[in-house]
């Protein structure tokens, strides 16, 4: 499968007009890709109101980028080379310095070209469900090795490197593993901590695989796991539960986060759940939609999403459970397919 | 050895009544993480003219900030926590969506933390010379591997797996791997070209510990190089010696990319040889002082610096070497220790 990048292009062009720009630079290095096919990190395209482009960038890539379906020009500076009074600009990308010394005239723009990758076609979804059977066949292989005396570092190191062996680009995003106590600590950077029997450990991590991302998080235990344990695990596991079947079209954001977080809530545990449920996957390991409690706007169809309810106990431990799914008519489609029943190792 | 963030804080209160402002809203992670010891994506530091200063992140780090020798304040906006009007802001990491959310008032701001950071303390360099040892193990291990018939991405696969098995954090980069006329692309992306006898390979790695990047570049021959593979590889070799010698404190950067590039273009390659020699390295993996023909200013003590001049044919091939060095009155400390001697394999 290929990606039509002429097409993306074009559905850019014409929403154009109701950002009143004749153009629009491009200078998100996701976003050049997705219009353009290029992955660099020192490019931009500039994207007129007829469809037609014109893409800038460094010696480094100035071959590649000549091989595109795009005209393209040399320049280190690849904003400067392209931008013209009136232009559009990416507001949440482009640094105030490049703004500045670009001068008068452009015209800062928020989400455009966001908006578009927001809805996936059958290509990217094509990515995506690998990059996800990469990140469920990692875990499959590295569960056997899981075991009390490697540390946490040892463990995201076998995941990293069974994805990559596996073909994925590289890790999606710094792995986390926290075991027992640093299971707490949602965003915990694996450290030197042996995992010993008893502890809860949690895992999340994916593989990144030709530019995007997948995103699962799983929690298990080592050795029979304390009553507590189990509990709050249960917990978690319903309301990741009740968050997925609120995925649908149409669903206001904020609904869907509702489902999963009363669940923690009823269970008197709405304080030690403090991140919003989820996020859009894709070019960018985080991206549009958002789910969270103050997030509007409803899901569309095919649009990627992780649900991610945690509940965390400081300085006891905590569990988080992670899914990607895609939004669909008729219900969301599962991409990572490791169970989510509690594996005791 | 540990950082001394105070001390640091104080020099960059130092520098503010220069920029004619009271304090500085510090938004560029590796700035915030040099100041404070925070690493996050999620952060911001206001340092005042007094050296007091105050943290601000997200509910994923407040913990851990809360440990630190700051006072933090919990913000999922933490620009907007922190900023107030005549407060100076990092011009080259703040975007201009921020910027303009935050209101009048505040005052751009070139390079501030970046100065202070290119001159490495104690910390630091034993950082850094961990980084490049790491690296150089690296190189050492997988070297007796490479074979034809594995892929460039075969090969990439085994240096990154080797570099944090040994203890890395990550890579510092990805990693380039690049075969026969592959090695002519100075950025090129790993696939999966099979490496074959007669073919040079370009290694462009490096590993990343606590932060600091290392970068290296090693050329070898798959079996006994070609007349002009080996004149190549003397040249690319001669022009890096010359570089290497050049650098020291006080010396102008001009200079030094001028001393590489001389004896390339002695040699009739001038135009094979499109990029800067070299760059800073630290918390970031190009940070200042960039080598290159039209670069200002000149080394001072303890910048570690790449030297890493490179020849590319388009169609046939290219050679690349590059060490991390260390910037010292009497000589420059060599950091990555490979032989530059062009390994057969």
């Amino acid at each position: 499968m290929t990606f039509d990048h002429a097409a993306r292009r074009e559905r850019l062009a014409g929403l154009l007009p109701a950002h009143e720009v004749q153009a629009l630079l491009v200078t998100a290095p996701e976003n050049v890709r997705y219009l353009t096919g290029l992955a660099s990190s020192n490019a931009a395209v500039l994207v007129r109101a007829d469809g037609s482009a014109l893409l800038a960038t460094d010696n480094r890539y100035i071959d590649v980028a000549r091989g595109l379906d795009v005209p393209a020009v040399e320049a280190s500076d690849v904003a400067g080379a392209l931008a013209a009074p009136g232009t559009g600009i990416e507001a949440a990308s482009m640094s105030v310095a490049t703004y500045r010394r670009l001068g008068e005239g452009l015209v800062p723009l928020g989400p455009v070209v966001e908006v578009l990758r927001t809805v996936k076609d059958d290509a990217e979804l094509a990515l995506l469900r690998t990059a996800c059977e990469l990140t469920d066949q990692a875990f499959a292989d590295v569960a056997e090795r899981i075991a009390p005396g490697m540390t946490e570092r040892d463990l995201a190191r076998l995941l990293d490197h069974r994805m990559t062996e596996l073909g994925a680009d590289k890790p999606a995003f710094d792995t986390i593993v926290a075991a027992g106590e640093n299971g707490a600590i949602p965003h915990h950077a694996p450290t030197s901590r042996e995992l010993r029997a008893g502890d809860l450990v949690t895992m999340d991590f994916g593989a990144r695989y030709r530019g995007y991302h997948a995103d699962m998080t799983r929690t298990v235990s080592l050795g029979p796991p304390a009553g507590w344990q189990r509990e709050l695990y249960d917990l978690v596991a319903e309301a990741q539960r009740a968050g997925r079947h609120a995925v649908a079209p149409g669903t206001p954001a904020g609904d869907v986060d509702a489902a999963a977080r009363s669940v923690i809530a009823g269970a008197g545990h709405a304080e030690h759940f403090r991140h919003g449920l989820g996020h859009g996957v894709g070019l960018r390991i985080h991206e549009e939609p958002f789910l969270g409690p103050s997030r509007t706007g409803r899901l569309e169809d095919r649009v990627p999403i992780t649900v991610e309810p945690g509940v965390y106990l400081p300085g006891r431990g905590g569990v988080r459970i992670e899914d990607t799914l895609v939004t669909r008519e008729g219900g969301p489609e599962l991409f990572t397919r490791t169970t989510k029943e509690l594996l005791v190792l």
